[in-house]
This record gives structure tokens, sequence and C-alpha cells, in this order.
């Protein structure tokens, strides 16, 4: 495959398509056309060949895509061909969410361990897994291969665990926490703050209501 | 304040300058210049002042901004100046740490009541709710006044809950089901699809581990 820079909006697309096409494959459909696959992901057709062309297309468009070559090589290059070591740090009501939640298991993605500073949560078991001190964070970063930390803490505690996690090799933090993380270059960070999300939500429903009272 | 039509881009950017400011404002600062606040969020002042633009400027830029004044003006924006009621569908691990998550109660976000179709989790408590059984959903919803529901439901049931939710005036989705909804013009719907942001993190990884191996 040509190497070249992928714009983060087209990766941003991927897992989209890789869901879209999970599900055609579960349906049992064996071929699709950009067409096709346009009308039920409502993006435009171009748009699908264009983010495809990025990857060197994916095969002839006479025929449609190929659903199951498709799915595997999106999957191939979103880094689903292996598995993945996280951890989770913070044991509250998300981080234990998180570590119940099987779905991330199936995409490789396996939780090895789960960290608080509270010593009362300590031992507590999630999905098989015992709530460790924060202080055994390091070894166990270490030792494990952990490449992923997600970090479901309060922002005030959020800055000093990275660079901790930094300092012992973690290659990327999935960030629950209320904050912007400051980490060296090669160290990969997807926020999903929930609160941002939520006042987007508020905004629009204002915004409607206010055009539709005049 | 002028009405014209907001990119979904500005007010996705409208949170985190919320969040900035609400920091300042609890560090005591009184008066920011859009420079020293464009070095503390890492966007461009040219940025900031062209965002604030759209809703009328915020005050002169010789002195600074107001951060207070700021703050309020930005909350009302985004609809924090009223409450919202809110149903969270699903009272699995996910939506039971969405109830207890207090954050959202402290922007106006009010948590009334949680559903499932499971009767082994009805009359459960989340924060002094009790899970109430999904068939009694139509009925709460128009009696107290919902406007949000949250979806933290397997992407098979989805579909049909967004019917009936939409048929009872709901006004806005807050969707983390693993699905994309249809909806009637005039419903908000916002995705957390926790899924792919893990896979563009896991692609992120695999790209700079690529990149740096040659």
């Amino acid at each position: 495959m040509e190497e070249k820079e992928i714009s983060q909006a087209v990766i941003g697309r991927l897992p989209r398509y890789f869901r879209y096409l999970g599900e055609l494959k579960d349906e049992g459909v064996e071929r699709i056309s950009s067409q096709e696959l346009s009308e039920r992901m409502k993006v435009t057709a171009s748009q699908i060949r264009q983010d495809f062309n990025n990857f060197g297309g994916f095969g002839q468009q006479g025929y449609g895509y190929n659903v199951e070559y498709l799915y595997n090589e999106i999957g191939k290059i979103l880094g689903l061909d292996r598995t993945h070591n996280l951890v989770i740090i913070g044991a509250g009501n998300l981080g234990r969410a998180l570590g119940n939640y099987m779905n991330f298991e199936r995409r490789g993605f396996l939780f090895r361990g789960i960290f608080d500073c509270n010593e009362s949560l300590v031992g507590q078991d999630v999905r098989g897994v015992k709530v460790r001190h924060i202080r055994e964070l390091e070894q166990f970063v270490r030792e494990n291969d952990i490449e992923i930390a997600v970090l479901t803490i309060p922002k005030e505690s959020a800055g000093k665990i990275v660079d901790r996690l930094v300092q012992n090799g973690i290659r990327a933090i999935w960030n629950f926490a209320h904050v912007d993380l400051n980490v060296p270059e090669g160290v990969q960070v997807e926020n999903v703050h929930l609160s941002d999300s939520l006042m987007k939500l508020s905004y629009n429903i204002n915004r409607y209501m206010k055009e539709n009272e005049r």
C-alpha cells in the first residue's frame, strides 16, 4: 500500500465504514456497489470512492466491492488484526462500566488491569480483573506490554497520571477526563468529552426551539 | 443577537471554550485577552475571534474579555441557563454509570428516569431513581416533560425505541448505541460511538509504529 499522509477526517470515517460492512457481512451480503453503500450510509458515492482511494481503492468498481475483503482490509488499516492490551485508570462508575463492556474485547482490545487510589475499591472484581492500587501502575504497565490507558479520573489528577504512563512506555490514551492532555509526540490521544457532547445537544435543542417559536 | 446559521464546527468548539472559561473563573481570573486564551487553548487568536464573532463578539478586544461574562454568555448559548429533563434507556453498566454521574446535574441535565426491559433490573436504585420497566416509557416521557433520552441499549432495539420516543415528543437523543438513527427533523441526535473512537486510537498507534519502524 502506498504511504501518504491521510487526514484525520478520513480516519474518523473508517470505523463507520467498518461498522456498516460488519452489518452487511452479518446479513450475508457478499458484494456491494459504492452506490448501494452510499444509500445505506447516507454519504455520497464519490466520498466513499475518494476515501477508499487513500488506501488503493479496494477493488473493481463495476463489480462492486467484496464485502468480506473490504471489511478485513479496513480492519487491518484500523489495527484490528492484532490485539491491544489496555488498562483503565479510575474504578468509579464509568471505569467499571467500560471494563464490563465486552464488545471492545471482540475487537481485540484486551482489558488487563484497572487501578484506583481509593483503598476501598482495591480488590473489587470487574469482569474477572481485580482493582489494583494506583501505586502498582508503573510496574504493571511495563511488565504487561500495556499499549492503551483509559482515563476515567477527575481532571485534577489526569496530568500527573499521564506523565507516569508516558514515562513507562504507554502508546495511547483514551481520555474521558474533562481536560485536554499534554503528551509527547508519538503518544496518541483520543478524547471522549461526554459533557461537551451533551452541551452540543442542548445547544441544538435551544436553537431549534427558538427558530420554531417565530 | 443576530440570527444566522452557525456551523456545527463552531458549535462543536463552544463546550471547550466553556470548559476553559470555567477553569479560569475557578482560578479567579477576571479578564483574558484572545492572545492569552489562544495560548492556553492551543488554537489561534484569530480562530477565537472568528468563533466569537458568530455571536456578536462578546466585548472589547483592547481590554480582553470579561471571563465571567463570557462564561455566562456561552452558557446561555449552549442552553445551560435552564434545566433539561433526561431519561436513560438501558440500565446496564453504561446506563447506570451515566445515571451516577453527578457532573451532568451541575450543568442542569436532570436525571429523571431509567428504563430497562430486563425484569430483574426493574426496581433497582440508581442514585435515588428506581429502574422502571420499558413499558412505562411513553407515559413517563409525556408526563414528566422529558426532553432528552440517553440510549445505552443494543443496536438491535434502538430503532423501535427511538420511534416510541419520537411519538411521545422527545426533543433530543444522546445515542450510545452502535447504530446511526433515523429521526424526523426537529429531533436532535448526538452520537457517542465509543468503539469508533477506540478504533481511531488503534489506527493512530499502528500508523505511528509503522512510520517509526522505517
